[in-house]
């Protein structure tokens, strides 16, 4: 056959790479644990109409959808394959998707099993997500998120919570220079309508300011042009953009305290943003790098209340976390009134960016501790037993399985970067002995067996 | 929308089955580490083609596969759609497929990866596959592999090894009354030729008798007169059934070596089968429960040499673990003569298992080790303050988000299994004192924010 592959925006990841990602989930999960969230799974795949419509139009596209086994056509719409009409054609061809988040899964998993949780449920969930995306720097069409959610509150404790989570795991890990980007989509609103928009073209409006970051000042203009918005809506933004540059926080609140005095909403959101702030600055608090940003939109509808996101100055990859509030994610699964606030780590662009800044720890990817060499794979009761005695005392052993050249055994340790071989030649045998080798220097020792697990 | 549901065969996972869950893996996982094998992991789709035809003409119908994302039609093949012909339209409107095993992608893997990577080489891998099976007890369609191989080395020292993992980690998960059953393919082989198989039907002989366990042997005579063989290779699947029925391992290999006697790969075959016994009884090596089994075949086509499979004794489901040696699986990918043997252990199946005979650890679901209470979420900084210091003591802590009765904050200490509370109400706030509740016997104490590390 041809020259094997992988798919496009697909990853192997080898010994060196999986220690990194190891480590970069455990430093999370255990945050996760020590702020009390409980840890779920959820299938891999969903039923098809689960997912669909929860993305918007764009995201709806990038689901991956799975063939029906068997005879799938003898189901299909035929009027659909008539027509080649691939969009209507899906839903008669395939009834599961593969998961393209793990917030929709999750409000899915509360509903089904609402009477068997204690709310506010805290849960955190470490899976892969599938998006059919062009495939980019920091752009995969697999990748892992690291997701915590509480869910049955709407105290902005939680909001301060998930706060604390970031800024805890993002200083274990030695993300450098990070910035937590903090708006409300409450706010967000009453900014739009005192400029202006009419109440439902808002999600229109939001997702044009949601691409400020890469297109500017001028993009947004443009887009909200195309858009057919009116010129104070267009010119509102340059407003909003300078307000948005003040340096300091509380200045922009103020600012737009003004801009949207009346709106009920709107203020009680900018309210909670500054109580957010100063708690998140005060009271013994891990204090993060927070910042209020009046341009951040984030692109999923379902959002309501407070919206996150966290970004690594000169990195070269976007945002590396996002989350928000969502007041009725659970009701279009049937459960109305359960608000909820969440926060996702994208794994993979924080492993982006650590490997950018060469920040990963040294000792991560430890290997084996001890490798015994051989002589004679038909006859080595010695060595076989040895390797027992060591790894029963906790140790990683290896013993050699082919009686190449010595050499090459020892070669072996060295690529493995294994820290000490044990030696048993003839003149062991005879003696009883072994010779351990340290590898990092090179120096030997002849000793008796049972003194190997003291020296390692 | 309708009342939500998940496809059949797949599960959610809630906290309770996760801890259990994280516990069986990173069991398996400490074994694997060990032993010397290192971790990778291969994306979850595989180009269609690389998984297409590894599996047998049953193991290809149940492989997943996924639709392209756009306008998929425009590029289906137009006499397959005309005559409905699913089999032939699936490559031309699907790249890639769920992966079905952990083992091609392994093969696949290392042939991409051969110029970095040591040899031999010890890699563990522990991730989902997916499989259209018909869904049943202790059958999935998303179920968990857990495997170790050993890639470039033919020494039976290798399959000792991997015996070994099997025993440490199955006495490590406490599985009750398991048992290794052990064959090589080379002696199967060598067994149908004496009885008359033509070579070019071995696979075909080869499935029948690893119906045996399921059909019984007038099940496998069925089958095998079904399948066109005639009276001597019918009849011959009774004497050795026969043979297979002695006590000791050793008498079965006696008998089956007179079978077999100038079949020199079978006769190699049955040497390594009895090197393996006997060093897994002797050598200093944990004494698995290790039985040669001739009736063993497994289904998979791409074994060898010697093949594995656990079994527990009165058990609700099959297998719970299986593996072999494969001389050329990464042949397929253009990488010849790369010998390799690998173990799988089906986590599911053995948390089923788990469940069957009650023997989880009681100990392993810990959740949140202290509760903080609240009565004014406006006002709260004492609260918060106390909950950063008992959490960078190393504690799992919350503070409750809502200011509910305090009857309803403690009743999720209780329901989350949380073993302490403190309390701050009036009298606490004014004395400057906190009061600890100790859930396991209602015990009470009041004491200094500083000293409630000192009692948890």
């Amino acid at each position: 056959m041809s020259k094997p592959s992988i798919p496009k925006g697909t990853r192997d990841f080898g010994p060196r790479a999986m220690a990194r990602r190891q480590w970069i989930f455990s430093t999370i999960r255990n945050v996760f644990v020590k702020h009390g969230f409980l840890p779920i799974e959820t299938p891999s795949f969903e039923n098809l109409q689960t997912l669909t419509g929860k993305y918007g139009e764009e995201g709806d596209k990038l689901i991956f959808s799975i063939l029906n086994n068997g005879d799938y056509l003898s189901k299909a719409d035929a009027a659909a394959l008539e027509a080649k009409d691939s969009k209507k054609l899906t839903p008669t061809i395939s009834k599961k998707a593969l998961r393209y988040d793990l917030t929709v899964p999750f409000a899915r998993f509360v509903v089904m099993n609402r009477n068997s949780l204690t709310f506010p449920f805290k849960r955190y969930q470490i899976q892969h997500v599938w998006r059919g995306d062009r495939p980019g720097k920091g752009r995969y069409q697999e990748f892992t998120q690291c997701d915590a959610d509480i869910i049955g509150s709407t105290s902005s404790l939680c909001e301060l919570d998930l706060v604390q989570v970031f800024s805890e795991s993002l200083t274990d890990l030695g993300v450098p220079g990070f910035t937590i980007l903090l708006n409300d989509r409450r706010v967000l609103a009453a900014v739009a309508f005192a400029m202006g928009v009419p109440e439902d073209r808002l999600t229109d409006w939001t997702v044009a300011v949601d691409k400020y970051d890469k297109v500017g000042v001028e993009g947004v203009k443009m887009e909200l042009e195309k858009r057919g918005f009116g010129e104070g809506v267009v010119s509102g933004i340059e407003t909003l953009v300078e307000i948005n540059s003040h340096e300091n926080s509380l200045d922009i609140l103020s600012k737009l305290s003004e801009l949207i005095a009346g709106n009920e909403k709107g203020e009680s959101g900018l309210q909670e943003l500054e109580l957010l702030l100063s708690r998140a600055k005060d009271d013994g608090i891990v204090a993060p790098n927070i910042k209020f940003d009046a341009m951040l939109a984030r692109g999923l509808d379902y959002y309501t209340g407070a919206i996150f996101e966290v970004k690594v100055a000169d990195s070269p990859v976007g945002s590396i976390c996002g989350g928000g509030r969502y007041d009725n994610l659970t009701g279009i699964f049937g459960l109305e009134g359960m608000s909820g606030v969440g926060i996702s780590f994208g794994a993979d662009r924080i492993e982006d960016v650590l490997e950018h800044f060469n920040k990963f720890p040294d000792n991560i990817d430890k290997t084996t501790d001890v490798l015994i060499t051989q002589m004679d794979s038909k006859n080595c009761s010695q060595e076989l037993m040895l390797v027992s005695q060591i790894r029963s005392s906790g140790f990683s052993v290896e013993l050699y399985p082919d009686a190449s050249k010595l050499k090459k055994q020892v070669k072996y340790a060295n690529d493995k970067n294994i820290p000490f071989v044990v030696l048993i030649g003839e003149d062991e045998r005879k003696s009883g002995m072994v010779t351990l080798k340290n590898m990092s220097d090179g120096t030997q020792m002849t000793i008796l067996p049972d003194a190997v697990v003291n020296h390692i």
